[in-house]
């Protein structure tokens, strides 16, 4: 049963999507099996035509099918929110009051795994800086998240670029006693008047 | 962002395998999107292998790249045991012993679904009766499963054909305090001499 290699094959592709083992692999694998030639083939095609027609947005690096994509060409480009990856535009997108642009690096400075700024979507950044009234680091509360922060701010701000961070401190709906030290101690560090 | 409509078509497509939501579904499309043109193209040449080449055995119904599964043509013929999905095959050749062959239903009888005996792959087991010693019928413990055995018990048996039904009881490892009255009832009824 399963040496039927072309089989085995395709559970073996399924396992490089993030988080999926050799068991969900095999579930996604007998599923294609089951399905119609017509849905297989329709998967094949949203596949290719994603590869095909989906790239980079010339302007803030997230993905779009258009050259620049519909978040640099209808909203406020004075305000740029610095994010590490296309997805974690989808998420501040989230909240709607957000009116400005965004910035994609594709990475975060990571020194002991090799990466540089040169290895960051940066250059491009510094390109788009006239008329820029403010660029909000929006990376990730983690070593990396915090030193490309510091990267940015201190390659930005002798420009004449405001540079901001979004705050870290206790999430909503969470408790403090089930908060980490690290977390209480940043939320107590950015207290603010009331 | 969530308005490129390539990658909501490929994030819409995921969905339809089984236990992907729409998050989960996101996650694979922004893989798919971050893979290599080449990794790519060999997750959809995976695809399309799979369908073009893997096929019901015609003699038992599972799944192979041949016109006789290895196991119909390699094992012992003269036991049958019946189950209701090729990935169930899979299940039971985990336990190695088991040296006889296979008959995959696909499907179980469902009269509440519309299911009959005639949407089985149960000709094709009247087929390959001769030469039969014994069929063990390896359904799930469900009212479905437990119909579809009792009618496949009705139909072999005047043909002469041992009928058995693999055991039910206390799982391996299990507390008899966690067991449901379900399960304990039956493994008081089918208890054996020790």
């Amino acid at each position: 049963m399963d040496k039927i290699p072309p089989l085995e094959n395709l559970i073996q592709k399924f396992t490089k999507l993030p988080g999926v083992g050799k068991k969900t692999a095999a579930r996604y694998a007998y599923a294609i099996l089951a399905m119609t030639d017509e849905d297989s083939n329709s998967f094949i095609d949203a596949i290719r035509e994603v590869k095909e027609k989906v790239h980079f947005c010339k302007v803030c690096g997230n993905y779009t099918d258009d050259d620049v994509c519909e978040i640099c060409s209808s909203r406020d480009n004075s305000i740029v929110c610095v994010v590490s990856e296309p997805k974690e535009v989808t998420a501040m997108e989230k909240i709607k009051d957000y009116n400005g642009v965004y910035h994609v690096l594709h990475g975060l400075l990571n020194p002991m795994a090799g990466v540089g700024p040169e290895d960051l979507n940066i250059k491009a950044l510094l390109d788009r800086i006239s008329g820029v009234k403010e660029i909000i680091v929006a990376t990730a509360s983690t070593i990396e998240g915090d030193a490309t922060a510091l990267y940015l701010s201190r390659l930005l701000k002798p420009l004449g670029v405001k540079v901001t961070r979004i705050a870290r401190g206790l999430p909503a709906g969470s408790e403090l006693e089930y908060a980490d030290e690290l977390t209480l101690s940043r939320a107590l560090t950015d207290r603010k008047e009331i």
